[in-house]
C-alpha cells in the first residue's frame, strides 16, 4: 500500500509445487542504504524464477552497470526488475521444447520504496516485464492469490488512511485469504516505512502466536458474526417460508 | 447451498466478451414438475456453450430418450448435463483449427434440486463433464468469479444454517464480489427451496432498488467499518512509529 503517510509491504511465506510439496520461503527482499534509499521486492509465482531474479539483482548490485543501489528513480528500478525477470524467464524456458511440460515460468513482483529526491512509489511488475504504478486513486497493489482479501481493502483503505489502519487491514486481508485458500499461509512478513524517513527497515514477522494478529483475527471474526446476526431477515423470504 | 433446511440458488446476470461487450443474461434455469421434481441449473463460462446446453436439454425433455424430466435421480441428471456439455464443447471447438483463436469454449454448471424419493442434492459439473456433489461438510458450491465472496460463506454458513441466514449470506457474498469485480453485476436471481416441499418454484429477482438488498448491503458495509475501527492498533506498530 502506498499511502500519504508512507508505505506498507506485506507478504505471506507459503510456496507450493502441488499439495504434497509445501514449504516456507520469505517473499520479501530488501535493498537498502539508510538515509538514501529503501527498495523492497515482494514476489509471487514460480519460485525458481523469483529467487533467480533476486539473486541476480543482488549479485549485480556490486558491479559497474546500473543497479538497484545506484539507479536514481524507482521507475528505473521497476524497469530493471522487469528486464531481469524477462532475462530469467527466457533463459529457463526457451529451447527446452518438451522439457517445459507446461510449467509456468512466470512471476509477478511488487517493487516499492523511496529514493532520495522522489516520493515513495510502488509498482507491480508483470511476468512480461512491463509494470504499473499505484496512484492516489488506487493506493494499493496485490500479487499472487489476491481475490479473497481484496474486498476488505476496497472497503476501508484510501490514500489518507494511517499506517496503523493499513497494518490492521493487511492482517485482516491475509487472515481471510489464509482461511479460504491453502496456498497462502503464515508467517506474514510486514514492513512499514514512513514517508521521507529513510530510516533503517525493521521488518516484522507475524506468526500464529503473534498477540496482535490473534487480537485482530479473533476480533474480526467475532465482529463479522455479530454484524451478520444483527442484520434482519427478509420479508419476501418470510413470505416464501410461510407460503409453503 | 445445500442445507438441512433446503436449497438456496443464487446467480448474478452479467456476461461479458471484453469490457466493451457487457450484457445481462439470466444464468438460472428451472426444470420443474411441482409435486414431483425441481431441477435448477446455474451457469458460468462461455455463453454460447451454456445457452446451447440448456436449449438442448429443454428440447430433448420432450423426447423419448432419458431426459431431465424423467430421470429418477439427481446423480443421473448431473451426468446428463455433463454429457450434454461435452457434446456442445466438442461440436463447437473441434475441427476449427485456427478459427478457435484461443477461445475458451468451457463452462461450469451447478445442478441442483430434488426428485421425489431422494434428498435434495447439488452438484458442480466441470467443463470436462465430470462432477462433484456438496456434502454436509462442505454444504455450498460456487462457479464463476468465486473467490471474492468465499470468505464470508466460510465464516458463517454450515449445514444447519437456516434458509434466512443463507439468503443474507448469499447477498453479502454477491455484494462484496460486485464491488471488487466488474464482471459480476446485478440483478441477482435467487431461488429458495424448502426440503421435501416440491412446491412450485418462485424465483426472486434482486435489483439495485430491492429494499432488502439495500438494507443488507448498507448494514454490512457500515458494520464492517465499525468492527474495523473498534479493533485496536498494534503495539509494535506504535513502537515503530515513535522510534523514527
Amino acid at each position: 500500500m502506498r499511502l500519504r503517510a508512507g508505505l506498507l509491504f506485506a507478504s505471506d511465506s507459503r510456496t507450493n509445487a502441488g499439495v504434497d510439496h509445501i514449504a516456507t520461503f520469505r517473499k520479501m527482499n530488501l535493498f537498502e542504504a539508510p538515509g538514501e534509499r529503501l527498495v523492497t521486492l515482494l514476489t509471487a509465482g514460480n519460485l525458481a524464477t523469483t529467487q533467480s531474479v533476486v539473486s541476480l539483482l543482488r549479485q549485480r548490485a556490486a558491479g559497474n552497470e546500473p543497479h538497484l543501489m545506484n539507479l536514481s528513480s524507482m521507475y528505473d528500478v521497476a524497469e530493471l526488475v522487469g528486464r531481469t525477470l524477462r532475462e530469467v524467464v527466457s533463459r529457463d524456458s526457451e529451447g527446452n521444447g518438451q522439457l517445459n511440460q507446461g510449467v509456468d515460468f512466470g512471476a509477478n513482483f511488487i517493487v516499492g520504496g523511496q529514493i532520495r529526491g522522489e516520493e515513495p512509489r510502488i509498482f507491480h511488475v508483470y511476468p512480461q516485464g512491463n509494470f504499473i504504478e499505484a496512484t492516489e486513486d488506487t493506493p494499493y497493489l496485490q500479487i499472487g492469490e489476491s481475490k479473497y482479501g481484496k474486498p476488505i481493502i476496497d472497503r476501508v483503505i484510501d490514500y489518507d488512511s494511517s499506517l496503523a489502519e493499513a497494518t490492521k487491514c493487511a492482517l485482516i486481508s491475509f487472515d481471510s485469504t489464509i482461511r479460504s485458500n491453502l496456498s497462502v499461509g503464515l508467517p506474514i512478513d510486514m514492513l512499514l516505512y514512513k514517508s521521507d524517513s529513510f530510516a533503517p527497515a525493521v521488518p516484522h514477522r507475524i506468526t500464529r502466536d503473534d498477540p496482535y494478529f490473534k487480537t485482530v483475527s479473533q476480533g474480526w471474526g467475532g465482529g463479522l458474526k455479530r454484524v451478520f446476526e444483527q442484520l434482519p431477515d427478509d420479508d419476501w423470504f418470510a413470505a416464501e417460508r410461510t407460503g409453503q
